[in-house]
């Protein structure tokens, strides 16, 4: 149903967009960005990582709130958002990639926003292949929004709500949410760990707190090395609990999951249950990762991938 | 007397390069690419981090050699380097910042090489402001071939020569040479040392190295915290010794050079001095960086660093 965002090779649709900041298309309601892939956003594979992928979804929502002239003082704030010091803050995000691009490869990044539940939004975003118009990858997000000082979640106000609910595009989620319950993941459970991670002042945003996207980093480093080099992260869900700052020493702790991807366990796929947290035990992000075999074949697409109900 | 290569703010130049992927101009002496600031690539200063810089550094010495079509097999090896094993190495980097770019500023820059004694290249950047054609950045480096299976420095061959030598511009480097001695750094010495640092996943690049960008992020995770919050990078000079991959487990050293800037001392520059070395000793990076308080008015550029002679 996603399907409703018509995709046509077009290079003069390069043109209007010469300094590549993207604009708005589809009468106002869904934001493009294309990004040529640089060669430091490829990794040993050669292929952008996904830490890359998810720095244009993170670039192409902040766009979008910039384009459409409601870019407050925060980081994708809204005016009257700012005036109640309030911020959008990530609490889900789900990602399936179908295949990754390579240096030189130029995405288009198309998003949008909806509502989710009464004091929720969802954000998804399409990635295509610029050349081919073939969809790398799908993402949907769910975001609420926190109180700056009180850093305690918050109702969306009135006025904040005029000002975004116009945007809101009435669609179906691109990725069916992913509602499973994740086990308790503990030390005894967990069959790889890394300690003493603790953030670089490179991996600092504007908030002065680590960017969400580089948790994805530190969520892969207790990945197992093995399974990093013969396999490729093909999709994952991450639930966001608490956020960290500089000064945070974390754990990142991993298990294989043995049954959990029924069919697919044929083909080779393997999931993962991940979870970052604090020294003291709090709980920074659960996560959960799918992976496929490197250079197989993909037949048919992101729709074969298990969270896709069709 | 880099002055040579004129800058006209133009707006169609942008257009005739629509997927920013940049292009030859200067006679196909100079390769010229624009980068966007991303809200990814800024830092808690609402800056561009100083990595970010020299990634659009490393892509455009890349795209050059691709656009020149020279690009081989490897990551800016010629195709007669391909057929015989040899890769470029980079020996030295000199960088002067006189203002970091902003997110949704769009940088231009300009690259070109020259020779540099019997074996070597200098390759040479200017980074303006796009809008403005203010300078903002310059640098210079020095390469030399290694042997990708020997791990061994080697002489320019003939061929190689051959195909290189006509896109040398012959011209005095951007950035003059600094020569200084850094005096010897170990445990006794530095007064700030960060150790058991190691390599993410993310951090390798298609060479399965730590790409020598990343390097710049572990040395400046032992300068002193008090300068990095109240002054930031105005300059620095890394002498690369060897390489390492994913294995290797790092120590990063800074101390703070007392009288090492003269006359500047006074305008509150501060200099310091860092070696990033293997747990045994082995020196990967030696370095000097050059800092200015933030939010301080620059009066006559980058031309008031101490690395200039003029």
């Amino acid at each position: 149903q996603w399907m409703m965002l018509d995709w046509k090779p077009k290079r003069p649709d390069m043109l209007v967009d010469p300094f590549g900041l993207g604009r708005i298309v589809q009468d106002g309601m869904v934001f493009r960005q294309n990004f040529s892939i640089r060669s430091y956003e490829i990794g040993a594979d050669q292929t952008a990582s996904i830490e890359t992928l998810m720095n244009h979804l993170q670039e192409t929502a902040l766009n979008h709130v910039k384009s459409a002239g409601l870019l407050g003082d925060g980081f994708g704030s809204t005016p009257e958002m700012s005036k109640k010091n309030l911020i959008w803050v990530v609490t889900k995000m789900q990602v399936l990639v179908d295949r990754y691009p390579t240096w030189g490869d130029v995405v288009q990044v198309d998003t949008w926003v909806d509502s989710s539940g009464k004091n929720g939004m969802r954000r998804d975003w399409l990635v295509r292949d610029c050349k081919t118009g073939d969809i790398l990858t799908r993402a949907s997000s769910l975001w609420v929004m926190m109180n700056k000082k009180t850093r305690r979640l918050a109702k969306i106000p009135d006025e904040v709500r005029v000002e975004i609910e116009q945007y809101f595009v009435d669609s179906p989620p691109v990725v069916d949410e992913d509602g499973r319950k994740l086990p308790k993941l503990d030390d005894s459970k967990a069959e790889y760990i890394r300690t003493g991670l603790t953030p670089r002042w490179s991996d600092l945003d504007v908030n002065q707190h680590v960017n969400n996207v580089k948790y994805i980093g530190w969520i892969l480093e207790s990945a197992p090395p093995p399974i990093v080099e013969s396999h490729e992260l093909a999709g994952m869900t991450l639930e966001y609990r608490k956020e960290c700052n500089r000064d945070s020493v974390l754990q990142s702790l991993t298990t294989v999951l043995e049954n959990g991807i029924g069919r697919l366990t044929d083909s080779g796929f393997i999931e993962c249950q991940h979870l970052l947290r604090f020294e003291d035990g709090g709980e920074i992000v659960k996560g959960r990762t799918m992976w496929r075999p490197k250079f197989t074949k993909r037949i048919g697409g992101v729709g074969q991938l298990p969270a896709e109900s069709t």
